[in-house]
This record gives structure tokens, C-alpha cells and sequence, in this order.
């Protein structure tokens, strides 16, 4: 009985844990494009087809490029003073999830699809996912500018992003209209945090 | 005598139009780094080796992944409302240059060598080549977020720089910390245009 009892704890413990962490694939560093066909095949776009989605391979490739480690304790994207204080929440069909690099998973803080929350232009809706850039003023520290660096590491971030997309043949905008406020609160970000910066990823 | 004034003028024309305008050297866009690799290279660094220039090819080359056309209009880097309002100054050992993405040139702006200018730290003195970012904000033109914009527009030029001098084994840092009434007043920007960002480039 104890056992069976272990047993059922051990399966719901992972089922919990399967609903809350996802483990992303290791990031396909070979082939792919050359920086110069990425940067000669970089664009915005806004028509993304409606039922679309990214493959885990996909979302954790697009967000290694964005802000992943690619040397012990430091990232793709450079930052003001070296705060890395810029978070990656991702808005997909089946919930909201925040990429920790470290781990380089998803750790999933809501279930449902707020993909349209994101943002106020309709084609927002449509797209596989929704990026919003979020920084830690915290992170930052008691330095003048926080608000420009804020800015600034958020948008080193979305061109990494802006050259995976290009390089996958996937289609993204960078995007400045959302309400940051309503944002901040579904999020449940604490009072350093803030949303700078959003975009959305389709095909 | 008339036809000696003649061709003498021509030669006096001849080189001030090579001492105020350099066609650069089409864009090598064969080759070079994947974007992954790139990306997996990005670094900041600061000890760059002094006398080192860069090659009208590589000034070339990285201006053109900061922010040249890679479409009739439109460019490597994104804009907010497409407003393209972005401007890259080149300060290297023989002068001050403005980059022309149109003609991809570099027009001169002052000869000598103002490199230290731009920046507070020691080592931007030694740097190949140190660009200015300036954003014209009569491009952008009356709407809400100029200022926001105006460094997002720049760091996205500013990642691209980061990912060409990674792919091209060049260094470079962005920076923050410069006086951005001095550059303004050095480059004898009009009333609607001010520094953004600045980022060393070397070797």
C-alpha cells in the first residue's frame, strides 16, 4: 500500500512537474544561414497564417539566439554594465511561459492562450508566439539610464531574434503598442520589472 | 593655357572628391560565419590593439549589416514606424566619416583623427574605429516614444555591428558613457538630430 501510495505521489509529481517545466532541445548550432544571408534575408512581417506553432526545437533555437549563454556567465546580447536583467516571457496557444537560460527551459507560469494580450494590433492573435521583453531594474542597480539600457538590451535581444527568424524561414515584427501596465499585471511582475519591448514570431 | 587651367581644375576637383567622398567596396556577402557561430562568438571586449585599422572592405562590410539596404527601401535593421531614422558616424585615425547607406560611402565629415572624442574610457582611443549613432528625430516625426525609439532603432544597428565583428574576428564594445552635447557640437548636428549609442570597433 505504502509503495502503491509512493508510486502515485512519483507520477503526480511529474505529471506537476511536466505542466510547469518544459526542457528545451539542445540549440541546433550547425548549418542553418551564413550572418550575411540572415541579415540580407532580415524583414518584418505581420501576416502570420492563424494555427500556426513552433516546434520546442524552434522556440528554444529563436531563444538561445535572443539572450541564451553562449559562454559560462555571459549571453548572446550584450548588457548595460553586464546586468543581464532582461527576462523572456513567451505568450504561445497553450499558455505563458518565462525561458530560463541557465537551464535553457520554460518554466510555464499561466495555461490558457493570452497571445492577443500581448498586443493591440489584430495580427497579434494570430502569430505562434508572442515575445515580451521584461527588465529587472534590480538587476541593474542604483546606476543613472536605466531606462535607455532598459530599452537598449531589450532591442539587442529582438534583432537576435529578427536574424534566427530569417535564418528559419519564420516570420516576426517587433512590436511597441501593447499596454504595458495590463501586461505587467498578468505576468504578476514584481514592482522592479517591467515590460520594454514585445514582438511576435509566426510563419 | 585654357586647357591646362582646365585639367588643372579637374585634378583640384578629382581630389577634393576623394578627400570628402569614399565609395566603399561591394558588400562581401559570400562566406564568413554562419549566424549561429556568430551568435555563439558574440562578446564584448575592450583591449584592442593600438595603430590597428580596419579595411575600407570591413568598414564596408560591418556598416552594411549595421543598418545598409537589403531591400530597395528597406533595410538590415528594423525602425520604429519605418522611420529609417538612424545615422552612423565613423570616427577612425585620418577623420570623421557619414556613412551613406544609398551610395554605400562614406562622406567626410572632418578630417583628423577624433577617436577619443567619443567616449570616456581610455581604451576608445585605441580602438580602429569608433561609430556614433545619431538619431534624427524629424524623420520619426510627431508621435508618442521618440526618445524610446530612438535607442531601440540604434540597438539593433548595435547588435548587428556585434555579430559581423564576431563573424569578421574583429573586437568591439558598445557604449554608453560619452558626452552626447560635445558629439553633437563636433559633428555640427542639426537641432532634430542626438547621440544615441556609441560602439568601438578594433582589433
Amino acid at each position: 500500500m505504502k509503495k502503491t501510495l509512493m508510486a502515485l505521489m512519483m507520477v503526480v509529481a511529474s505529471v506537476t512537474f511536466a505542466q510547469t517545466m518544459k526542457t528545451l532541445p539542445p540549440v541546433a548550432k550547425e548549418g542553418g544561414m551564413t550572418l550575411m544571408q540572415a541579415l540580407e534575408a532580415r524583414a518584418s512581417a505581420r501576416n502570420f497564417n492563424i494555427g500556426s506553432v513552433l516546434t520546442d526545437q524552434q522556440l528554444g533555437d529563436m531563444l538561445w539566439c535572443a539572450n541564451g549563454y553562449n559562454r559560462k556567465d555571459m549571453r548572446t546580447a550584450p548588457s548595460a554594465c553586464n546586468a543581464q536583467a532582461v527576462d523572456i516571457y513567451v505568450f504561445t496557444e497553450d499558455g505563458i511561459w518565462l525561458y530560463l537560460p541557465k537551464e535553457h527551459s520554460l518554466k510555464q507560469v499561466k495555461s490558457g492562450d493570452f497571445r492577443k494580450q500581448t498586443g493591440k494590433q489584430p495580427f497579434v492573435a494570430n502569430a505562434a508566439a508572442n515575445l515580451v521583453f521584461v527588465y529587472d531594474s534590480n538587476r541593474f542597480g542604483p546606476k543613472p539610464g536605466e531606462t535607455k539600457w532598459a530599452v537598449s538590451d531589450a532591442s539587442f535581444c529582438s534583432e537576435n531574434v529578427y536574424l534566427y527568424c530569417a535564418s528559419a524561414g519564420l516570420k516576426t515584427v517587433v512590436r511597441g503598442m501593447f499596454d504595458g501596465e495590463a501586461l505587467a499585471k498578468l505576468l504578476e511582475l514584481p514592482k522592479s520589472q517591467s515590460v520594454v519591448l514585445t514582438q511576435s514570431v509566426g510563419k
